[in-house]
């Protein structure tokens, strides 16, 4: 049985940056080939990073990823790493004439190719385009028709790309019928809470049906709202687990695999004797790149699989990694947060040390006359504990010049606070060059308690996606995980004790305005995350005038969450629902 | 030859209101039936507006939706109208078992029904689903595979919806294969600027290659970013325009037409004679309403061709169009909007003044230490031609109190000043139910020569897809036009005629950062509309200096696009690019 020695790279790359990006696939591939790799894999468009938007509409970002696919290919034989095998993703295009209309001319794919010996070898677009979720896939890409089976010491190597795997047919199925002895798919495949026992079970389930070993190779890191978890893992078709990579870390998952002896014709032979279409109009592409079958080594390489993560170990993780990749790939080094006391910013603020440092976390306390003294208690403990850099700046002068001048009552009065404080952290912010992070949470965000330009302000809002429920879970994890490790834990235990409250007036809770969070949250997450109708909702128990009441938050909220204004369209081109550019993106035109 | 009366009702319907849409249905057809139609369309989607967006995928709404149908059928049976052909967009869903992931079970489809007798006779889905520009169809369908054709009167009448007709192939080709006398295509196709003439050159061909008379339904009105023009229209195979409705008006295209008797077989026998899959996998559904062959009318009615508007006054007209609909169908009745006594608030003023009239716009000018005399009696000046509510609140007193506190220098210097306008808008807004008007052009979001939550601030943004170069455009073209009816120009000349400034810093103007507007707006029509790269634009005679800075600084401003913070995804269902919700929804969950 013939042996190969496998390498997984999950790696963190920048939308954009392609000269980045291509200098860790050397990287990677020089610590791949130095371990005796034959074969070595990375993600999904790991030459562009993952994902592109827009970019993938401008012809010149195309023709600058096929060239860097070319450069890379030489460069990687210039450097003595000509005979490992290389599979790499990127963006390329389509060479047959066909077009869609919304698309240019040589509609963009999105591709991944095999390097070996300083040549682009073969070739393959993602044939599944997912359209849904994050997923505007369709919208970019035109599907690929080849499934590229490639011969390396004699095992048949077939490939695919991250959806070709999560819907029915297309390339699984194609595998099994070109006899493939390794199916290698390149993933970018996103972060979801549990995403992982669900990735595993797919895995699984597709090695089954291709009948042979599956290797997954997927992205890590944040990049703007998503994050990649790697995870990457291999599985026989047995569906038992080789190997499995750590989510959230960079690395190599390296292993020898026995696989089977390539039985299959190829080349004109294979043309004569087999029809050429296996699959949903996928046509087989052979190519082979060595026949010799290499022995078992004496030590075979076992890559074992990592410890998998708690469930609230796994969010925290995800959050920090975000936040951190936002950070840095925006060209920050340091975050600016208004510390209230209150339990969100409280989070925001752990996860900041954990993503940044101490050092480069600024905090502002911003009291008004209605901010109650454990309020400001809290959050001076809160910067005693972690180290973070904190000050005071009273809003009290600020307020007092606009009542004043406009004599604002009620709901007026109470979001002139909050926009007081926005203001003062943009200030800052302009002032000294911190990426201003907002706190507020999914349940807030959902029903629209929060103020527009007041404490939604912020150039990240690290739990935007985070249930106060879990906001309050995942403080007291984090608290808990310190107390193990025998450090301090960063959250003061009052802060997260408290009833929550915006202190905007006296004595006000958030219980005045809206349900108990863990009751919002069962409803919220019946009516936004299951997209449950009221008549499902009622029937699943829960009172009809907290439905209704919650339901009909969320249905008045969108304008909360569309802050930039929208505005009438006349034009091609207009910013936003038709033009959608990644916010971190390194791609510059060439000057 | 029989006769047909056909209207075309180009209707102005709210997305979510599946209550009131339904009324309009009714209403629209009773006046068409009085005066004789045979044959009444609607536009796509007629039933539960257009776009939905995520609505699509809550099957609560699907179901309101397909009940609303039937519902309508009996309704207008009942009202008497029930012999009247009547064709009508909704949202319905696939029956076919198969679907794709993402979508719920039963995938939605963007349908038509022909209604008659207290009857669903026959429906369609859109067989091409638009992917690009403002359209995500793929994400929320799944396409039709049927051509229904039905015999009113003698004639055959095949159906089609709106992009399938702008792509190749499909229904056109269909109608012409099953020998349709008339094809009925249904519409929701946005304004965009000279899209009336590129939409004309495409019915004239279509109507040719279906070798038909080809009828063209549009929606008319705003909704969120989009306005439909309406421009409803009628062309016969040979290209002649029979008629064509005016944009902007909500309103019937009523005609007669002499359409060829219908030949083909109809029903068993078709199915025994004929190839049931005519193009692209669509099937011919045959249905017949009546067969009787009416003579044409001894005064047949003909409807004319609207005069078509100079190309400054269809985009102003759009931009009044798209701001009214917007007021009105959030639930304002008045607007607010920060004075500054230049160009782009004076042509936002002006155009809201002729959307709500003048007693529902209220103004204010908030100088500062910087504000130029000029600029104060421009602001006044406007306000008096106008007769809009108009008010001065300094904002020198919060600006003294923010600089007391924390010493700012530079741009956090410039910034407070318009952030302190926007709190101030916000707190008036939040006090007088007033939305708030954002002034911002399309120049200064493309390269970022804005402030985030500053003159960024609005609920809606009525020049946000206008360009600089085009503001003063409409400007002189708004005051031209009040000349010509002996009306005051709205604008003051020197707004028009002063270079433009933020009035930020002591003799600021806008050519202290970016080119001249002109330039600055050919560099950004390459770049933005026309998708050009760096060597493309230079090609065609820009200067490289200009070129890179304006690449540079729209590559990097896409930050100051995104308001609500990104924020690390963690579910299923975040807001933001997988939540994609109309503002404008009236549906809500029955109680």
């Amino acid at each position: 049985m013939p042996s190969l020695r496998l390498a997984l790279n999950q790696i963190d790359t920048t939308v954009g940056d392609i000269a980045g990006n291509s200098e860790l696939v050397v990287h990677w591939t020089r610590h791949a080939a130095e371990q005796g790799a034959h074969l070595v894999a990375f993600p999904e468009m790991a030459l562009t990073g993952y994902p592109v938007e827009d970019l993938a509409l401008r012809p010149s970002f195309v023709a600058a990823s096929r060239a860097a696919l070319v450069a890379l290919a030489e460069r990687l034989a210039a450097e003595g790493l000509g005979d490992t095998a290389v599979v790499v993703g990127y963006l390329g295009r389509s060479t047959t004439p066909s077009q869609r209309l919304g698309l240019p001319v040589g509609s963009p794919q999105n591709c991944a190719a095999l390097l070996h010996r300083g040549r682009v070898v073969t070739r393959l677009a993602k044939h599944h385009l997912p359209n849904y979720g994050v997923f505007d896939e369709f919208r970019y890409f035109v599907p690929g028709d080849t499934l590229p089976v490639f011969r390396v010491h004699g095992v048949d190597v077939a490939l695919a790309v991250c959806e070709d795997i999560w819907q029915d047919g297309g390339r699984v199925q194609a595998a099994r019928q070109a006899g493939a002895g390794l199916l290698l798919v390149v993933n970018a495949s996103p972060y979801e809470a549990d995403k992982d026992d669900l990735r595993l079970e797919l895995v699984r389930r597709r090695a089954a049906e291709a009948g042979c070993t599956l290797a997954y190779v997927n992205q890590v890191g944040g990049q703007d709202e998503l994050v990649f978890d790697g995870d990457s893992l291999v599985v026989d078709a047995s569906g038992e687990v080789l190997a499995r990579a750590p989510q959230f870390e960079e690395g190599c998952l390296l292993l020898d695999l026995d696989l089977p002896q390539a039985t299959a014709a190829t080349g004109r032979e294979a043309e004569a004797n087999s029809s050429r279409f296996v699959a949903d109009g996928l046509e087989v592409v052979r190519t082979v790149l060595s026949e010799d079958v290499l022995p078992a080594p004496a030590e075979p390489v076992t890559a074992g699989q990592a410890p998998r993560l708690g469930e609230l170990e796994e969010v925290y993780g995800a959050l920090v990694v975000g936040l951190r990749a936002y950070v840095q790939k925006n060209g920050f080094t340091a975050v600016l947060i208004g510390l209230s006391g209150g339990i969100d910013s409280a989070l925001v603020a752990a996860l900041a040390v954990d993503a940044v440092g101490a050092d480069n976390v600024h905090c502002v306390s911003m009291p008004s006359a209605y901010s109650s003294q454990h309020s400001r208690d809290d959050a001076a403990e809160l910067a005693r504990r972690t180290g973070l850099h904190f000050r005071t700046v009273s809003i009290e002068p600020m307020f007092n010049a606009y009542m004043d001048a406009l004599g604002l009552t009620g709901l007026a009065e109470e979001n002139l606070q909050s926009r007081l404080r926005g203001t003062l952290l943009m200030a800052l912010s302009n002032q000294e060059n911190h990426l201003v992070l907002a706190p507020g949470n999914k349940s807030e965000l959902a029903v629209g308690y929060s103020t527009l330009y007041g404490d939604s302000v912020g150039g990240y809002g690290p739990v935007k996606d985070v249930y106060k429920s879990l906001v309050f879970r995942l403080a007291r994890w984090r608290n808990e995980a310190a107390a193990e490790r025998g450090e301090t834990p960063p959250i003061p235990e009052n802060t997260i004790s408290k009833p929550p409250s915006a202190e905007l007036r006296p004595d006000q809770v958030d219980t005045d305005s809206l349900p108990d969070y863990d009751l919002l949250d069962a409803v919220l997450t019946a009516y936004v995350e299951r997209d449950r109708g009221r008549a499902e909702i009622l029937a699943e128990g829960f009172d009809a005038a907290v439905v209704d009441r919650v339901i009909r938050l969320v249905d008045t909220a969108e304008y909360k969450r569309r802050q930039y204004p929208p505005g009438t369209k006349i034009s091609s081109k207009n910013f936003g629902r038709d033009r959608r550019q990644p916010i971190t993106n390194r791609w510059r035109e060439p000057s």
